[in-house]
């Protein structure tokens, strides 16, 4: 470690009752533990085991989550990393900065998020007060890909999300924003320019956490990558929506560009956003059950998964020494 | 970094109301900016500058928090960190593990930490969850020096404990330590063997999470090294009369150790705590304001000031580096 560290991996970790709606998420083994996948993957990314969390989260299939390979990738890089409570549902054993922020309701509901402001200025200040060169951003909230849809939605972006089950439930997704997006009395495009109404009507805490962070990052002139799939790149259109017009990279996996259902590149060019994709090669370890799930189209992405994935390509470190790193996490937990 | 940390140091970072009694403490430039001392070292210690609080604390005569040399020792050795929010007064731009404590209130008081057995509770679990092999734990409390005689006599053991003022305000302590008996209807002694309660009537939320943390881990078999003065002595003496008798070591400065009215070998003889005593030869720099006042009896100790300066011997770093190190942390800062 050298004096104030080069790069800082940010986890904003929270909940939203969209997550609750079936058929949504697979980021839990059951609908009662997915409330803890976000505490339990920031105590993996900290401490490299849980802590206070009941599980290591794994998918209803046995997928274990992203937060392991984030966590080997640290192992690995030795970067520093923070949690920011950015709206958790369940206590986690992990150090967290706070935003002030709850956990969202469900985006039917008329005012999802009602702390959205506090929580985005909160998260702005605390960025813009970092000294780092690099701020990679991450987030852990089950139903976030639909909450990101409901934003997109809100800004008049075309609403495409990908998803952390093999076949995205795409029209059960158009139906809960359509659904949201009546319940707050708005038409698609009604908040475009206006970032934070649309997260305090139709997203999450996650996505206010995040958009702040990075606004107050890039206007303090850190570098901003953004660490995720397609819920990180609908922060980056919020932060655009703000009229922030610095570059910003969206770092992720081979696994979010190889889904069709998601179209990351043309979202990502709408928003000026420059795309990193990692692959890990986790065919050269098929059969692993830390790997073999996303092969099948799992999980995909979370925890900044692609964006740990690219700091260890930065490092020089080969993909075999990668996965070398998360089978040895996965036995550990 | 490689896999789970051979050390970690975890710093309790709280208030008491106890602080604003005139006299008592010199963490602070003045009473309104004491407040903010321990959320200011939380963000030394972890970033190595401040980012929410409102300055870097000084003394009333501008002696700096011990956290620049803490800070100044981790950026030379390395080691991980984490702050656990033992009942933080102000916000802190640091990530905190959350133990549910709120602020003490006056010793004084009847009950100044109504909340001792939930946050001993908590503190106690994170620590058995931890897997380390050596815990380090220290604390930032202003006023800490006079809860800890208020347990210290609630437990029936010596009175006696250091200052961070030059002259130690030791009659003034015992007024207050003799007045928070009265008010609590307790004599010297009524809560041997009864280290909540003793905390809860007349200590601090930073002992209760101190000394629950420090039972948690040894119950799980982790080396615990209480990094401190008198206030980590009193913790030691919390857990010993909660009836753990595992070896415990209290790392401490040199400026602790010859603080003749603290009586520092004695206590911690009586609570069977190994003593280590590291000296970082601020004479060598006497000049420089980062260590002219130490030399002059400030501040003494805090935020783990022994603990890391003996993390920095046992690394084999000199304390000539040490201080350069520090010189540059207080220029940075």
């Amino acid at each position: 470690m050298s004096g104030t560290p080069d790069t800082l991996f940010a986890l904003a970790a929270g909940a939203t009752r969209t997550a609750a709606i079936e058929g949504i998420s697979a980021a839990g083994a059951d609908p009662a533990l997915m409330a803890h996948t976000p505490s339990a993957d920031a105590e993996l990314l900290t401490y490299g085991h849980t802590v206070r969390a009941p599980v290591v989260p794994v998918s209803p299939s046995g997928c274990p989550t992203p937060a392991v390979i984030t966590r080997a990738v640290r192992e690995l890089v030795g970067f520093e990393s923070l949690v920011i409570d950015a709206g958790l549902a369940e206590p986690t054993g992990a150090p967290t900065v706070t935003t002030g922020i709850s956990p969202g309701a469900d985006i039917r509901d008329e005012t999802p998020v009602p702390d959205a402001e506090a929580a985005y200025s909160a998260a702005y200040e605390f960025g813009h007060g970092l000294h780092t060169d690099e701020l990679v951003i991450a987030e852990t909230i089950p139903g976030g890909t639909t909450t990101a849809m409901g934003v997109l939605a809100a800004l008049g972006e075309p609403r495409i999300v990908s998803s952390s089950l093999p076949n995205n439930p795409v029209a059960l997704k158009e139906r809960v924003v359509d659904d949201a997006l009546a319940a707050s009395g708005l038409e698609q495009g009604d908040l475009a320019g206006e970032p934070v109404a649309a997260v305090r009507q139709m997203g999450d805490p996650v996505l206010a956490v995040v958009a702040g962070l990075a606004a107050g990052a890039l206007d303090a002139g850190i570098d901003v990558t953004l660490a995720g799939g397609t819920q990180l790149a609908t922060a980056g259109a919020l932060v655009r929506h703000d009229g922030v017009t610095e570059p910003m990279t969206l770092a992720t996996t081979s696994f979010v560009a190889g889904d069709d259902s998601a179209g990351i590149d043309a979202l990502a060019a709408d928003q000026d956003l420059a795309v990193t994709v990692t692959d890990p090669a986790f065919e050269a370890r098929e059969s692993h059950p830390a790997m073999a799930a996303y092969l099948d189209g799992e999980a995909k992405e979370g925890v900044g998964m692609g964006g740990a994935l690219a700091l260890a390509a930065e490092a020089g470190i080969g993909m075999d020494s990668v996965r070398n790193a998360i089978i040895s996490v996965y036995d550990r937990v």
